[in-house]
C-alpha cells in the first residue's frame, strides 16, 4: 500500500486490499446513489433481516400464530447470546429486551440498591442526553447528589477526570464508551478499575460502540453495559436493546421492574415474584420479537465479518477521513472535533464549523447523508461493514465543493435536527 | 333469528346475519384448517399489516434510512389516537410505547408520588401476573403496603369488594378491566367511583378487554390505563403497549423513567430534563418503529369494524359457546368458570375440567386452538373480529369428542403452558 495521497485512486487502492469490502452487498439501499455516513444513528437494513423479518411475519405469526411462542421464547437469550460475541462478553451475561433508556434505568437503580449508604452517581456532563436524564431522574427519586464530570467536549472523559470525581460515596459511575458527539472513546479497563477503587460499580452505554470498536467488557471487568442495536448493528428504527450483567453479579443485583419475563417459573403465575436464575432476571415484560430477531440477525452479520477486522477497518476509515479533512477542509475553516488518536477515537468523526446545520443539510441535498449535532458540529459516522474508502473521499470532495461556494447552502433554514 | 339450537345449522344462521363475517379474509391463515380462538393472547395476521410492515421496512428503513425519522416520530401519537378511539378516550391521552410491564411500572409510580402521605396499593389476588410482580417490586420499594382483594376466581372484582379494601391510607387502585382468566369483566365506572371517593387513583389494565369490549375510559373517569396490543388489537408478538393519562392530569403527574423520548425539545439535547408537554412526557426511550405501525394497523381495522358490533359479536359467540357447553359439556364434568351474566363478561370463557391441560393438548393436535390456564382451566377467546359462529360450534363438537373418549387424550403429557 502507497502511503496517503488526497488522489480519489488511494482511496480505490484501499477498497481493492478492504477484506469487509463484500458486505456492502449484504444490504438493501435505495435505488439513487447515495453515501450514507449515519449507520452510527440508524444502520442499514441487512437483506438476510428483511427476509428473515418477512418470514417470522408469515410463517411464524401469520400461520404458527400463538404456537409459535415455543421458538420465539428463547429468542432474547440468543440474540444476547450473538451481542455478547460483539462486547467480549462469556455467555449468559447479555440479554435483549426493552429500550437501551429503560435498561439503563433498571441497572442504574439495582447498582444504587446494591450499594446501601452510598449516594452519589456521576456521570459526565457531554453524555448522551438520555442518559443524563435517566439519572437525573433517579437521583431526584431517591435523594441522591448527580454528580457531573465535566468532559472534554472533543476528547471526552479520562481515568483522571473520573478518579478525580469519585469518593466513598460514589454507588454508580455511569459513562458512555464512545461519546455521541466526538467519537471519543473512553478507556473502559482504566476507568472500571479506578471506580472498583473507589467501591464503586461502573455502568456502561455501548449504544456508539457495539459492532464498531471491541468492548472487552469481561476483561474490562466491567459490572453492568446497556446498548441499543439500531446503530452499528442494523437492527432498525427502535429495535429492542441489551443489557450485560456480569456473572458474580447477577444473583446480587436486583433491578426495579417485576415484570413476568423476569419470574422464575413464569407460566405457573404463581402468587409471589421471584426472579429468574441468571440474566433472565433482568427482563420485564414481553419481548419484541420482531425487533428481536431483527438483533440476532444483526449481530451474527457482524459476527461474521468479526470485531478485530471492523475495528480495523473504521480506524482506518476515520483516519482516511481526518487526513482529507486536514489536506482540504482545515483551510477552509473547519476543525477537527474528535480525538485524532486512533486508539481513543470511535467509528465516527465531528468536524466543527459555524455554518454545520446548513452544510448538513446542503450534503443530504448532494446526496450525502451525515448528520449535525449541536452547536455547530457536522458528524460524519462511515460504519466499517458498509463504507467503502471512495465514499469517504466522495464525501469530503462534496463537503469541500459546497464549503467553497457558500451560495449552495446559505438560502437554507437554521433549524434543528431532529434526529438520533 | 330463530331461537338456540344446537344444531350447527344455528350457527350457520348467526353467521350469515353477522354484519362482521367479511373480516375473518382481512387476515392471513395457516394453510391447514385451524380453529382459532386464542385470539386474546396473540391475536393473527391482519393483511394490511404484513403489507405495511414490508414497506416500512423495504422503503422506509432500506431506502428512506434515517430520513424516514421525520415521519416515524409521530408515530407513537397516530398509533395512540387510533387506540383510544377504541378505548372511549378523546385525543391527546394516549400514546403507544413500551410493554405494558413498563406501562404500569410507571403510571404506578406516578400514581403514588400524586397521593404523599398514602402508602397503600390495592389490587386483587386473582390479576394477571405481571400487574401483582409488577405492584409488589414497587410496593417493597417504598414501603408501600401491597393489599390484595381476594377476587373469586371465576366472577372478579366487584365495587362493593373494593370499597370494603380501601381506606384513607390508599394512594392507588389498580385493577384488570377484564380478568386474564375468567374473563369477568369489571364495572369501570362504579369501581372508579369508589377508588374516587377514597381520594385515591384507579388504574386499570386493559390487556384483555381492547378491541374486544367498550372500555370508555373517559366516560368512566378513569385516572390511568395501560394495555398490550398483541391480543385483539392484532399488532404481533410483543408489539408495544399503550398508556392512557387522563388530560387533566398529565401535568401533575410525573413518571420516572427520565428518557430522551419524553423530553421537551428533545433535539436540543439540553441540560437538564424537563417534561414534554401532554401525553409525550410518558414515553421513555427510542419507540420500535415496526411494531408501532402494526399496531395502528389492527386499531384501525377494529375502528373499521366498529366497537359497538365488535361487543356485540362478542357477547353473542361466548353467550353461543356458553349455550353449547350447557348442553354438550356439563353433562361431561366441565362446569364453567366465567360470569354468565353477558354485562360482566370479556370476549373469553373458560371451562373447568380436571383433565384441562390435557384436553386443551389434544384439541391442538385436532385442529382447535385455545389454551390452557392453571389449575384446571380450558380458556376459549373467540375474537369478534376473527371467529365465526360455525367455529365455535365446531370446536366444542371436537372437544365434546374428546371429552366422551379418554383415549384421545390421556397419553399426553401433563405439563404446564408456556403462552400468556
Amino acid at each position: 500500500m502507497t502511503s496517503f495521497s488526497a488522489d480519489r485512486s488511494y482511496a480505490r487502492e484501499l477498497d481493492a486490499a478492504d477484506p469487509l469490502a463484500g458486505f456492502r452487498d449484504r444490504f438493501a439501499w435505495p435505488g439513487e446513489r447515495l453515501i450514507y455516513l449515519d449507520g452510527n444513528s440508524l444502520g442499514p437494513l441487512p437483506l438476510a433481516t428483511q427476509a428473515r423479518i418477512a418470514e417470522v411475519v408469515a410463517q411464524q405469526w401469520g400461520a404458527g400464530l400463538v404456537r409459535s411462542w415455543d421458538r420465539w421464547i428463547d429468542l432474547p437469550r440468543l440474540a444476547g447470546e450473538a451481542i455478547g460475541e460483539l462486547i467480549g462478553a462469556a455467555p449468559g451475561q447479555v440479554i435483549v429486551c426493552d429500550s437501551a433508556t429503560i435498561n439503563l434505568y433498571k441497572l442504574a437503580c439495582a447498582a444504587l440498591d446494591a450499594r446501601p449508604g452510598r449516594n452519589v452517581i456521576v456521570t459526565d456532563d457531554d453524555n448522551f442526553p438520555t442518559d443524563r436524564y435517566v439519572l437525573e431522574g433517579i437521583a431526584a427519586q431517591r435523594g441522591c447528589e448527580l454528580r457531573m464530570i465535566h468532559a472534554d467536549i472533543d476528547e471526552g472523559v479520562t481515568a483522571s477526570a473520573v478518579r478525580g470525581a469519585i469518593d466513598e460515596r460514589t454507588a454508580l459511575v455511569s459513562l458512555s464508551h464512545v461519546a455521541y458527539r466526538s467519537g471519543a472513546l473512553a478507556d473502559m479497563a482504566a476507568i472500571t478499575e479506578v471506580v472498583h477503587e473507589a467501591g464503586a460499580l461502573a455502568l456502561w452505554d455501548l449504544c456508539h460502540s457495539v459492532g464498531a470498536v471491541q468492548a472487552e467488557l469481561d476483561a474490562a471487568g466491567a459490572d453492568l453495559a446497556v446498548g441499543c442495536t439500531y446503530k452499528y448493528v442494523n437492527a432498525g428504527p427502535g429495535a429492542p436493546a441489551f443489557l450485560y450483567v456480569r456473572a458474580d453479579l447477577q444473583e446480587r443485583l436486583r433491578q426495579p421492574i417485576w415484570g413476568w419475563f423476569g419470574q422464575r417459573d413464569q407460566f405457573a403465575m404463581g402468587p409471589q415474584y421471584r426472579p429468574a436464575a441468571g440474566i433472565g432476571a433482568f427482563m420485564t415484560g414481553t419481548p419484541q420479537i420482531i425487533g428481536t430477531v431483527a438483533v440476532e440477525e444483526g449481530a451474527r452479520l457482524l459476527g461474521e465479518a468479526g470485531m478485530r477486522r471492523l475495528r480495523a477497518k473504521g480506524v482506518a476509515l476515520t483516519g482516511y477521513l481526518i487526513s482529507l479533512a486536514d489536506e482540504w477542509l482545515a483551510p477552509q475553516g473547519f476543525a477537527l472535533a474528535s480525538p485524532r488518536d486512533p486508539g481513543r477515537r470511535g467509528s465516527h468523526v465531528c468536524l466543527r464549523h459555524p455554518e454545520a446545520w446548513r452544510l448538513s443539510q446542503a450534503l443530504i441535498r448532494a446526496g450525502v447523508v451525515g448528520d449535525y449535532r449541536t452547536p455547530d458540529r457536522l458528524r460524519l459516522g462511515p460504519a466499517p461493514i458498509i463504507t467503502a474508502f471512495t465514499d469517504v473521499w466522495d464525501a469530503l470532495d462534496t463537503l469541500r465543493g459546497l464549503a467553497a461556494d457558500p451560495s449552495s447552502y446559505t438560502e437554507l433554514q437554521a433549524e434543528p435536527a431532529r434526529v438520533t
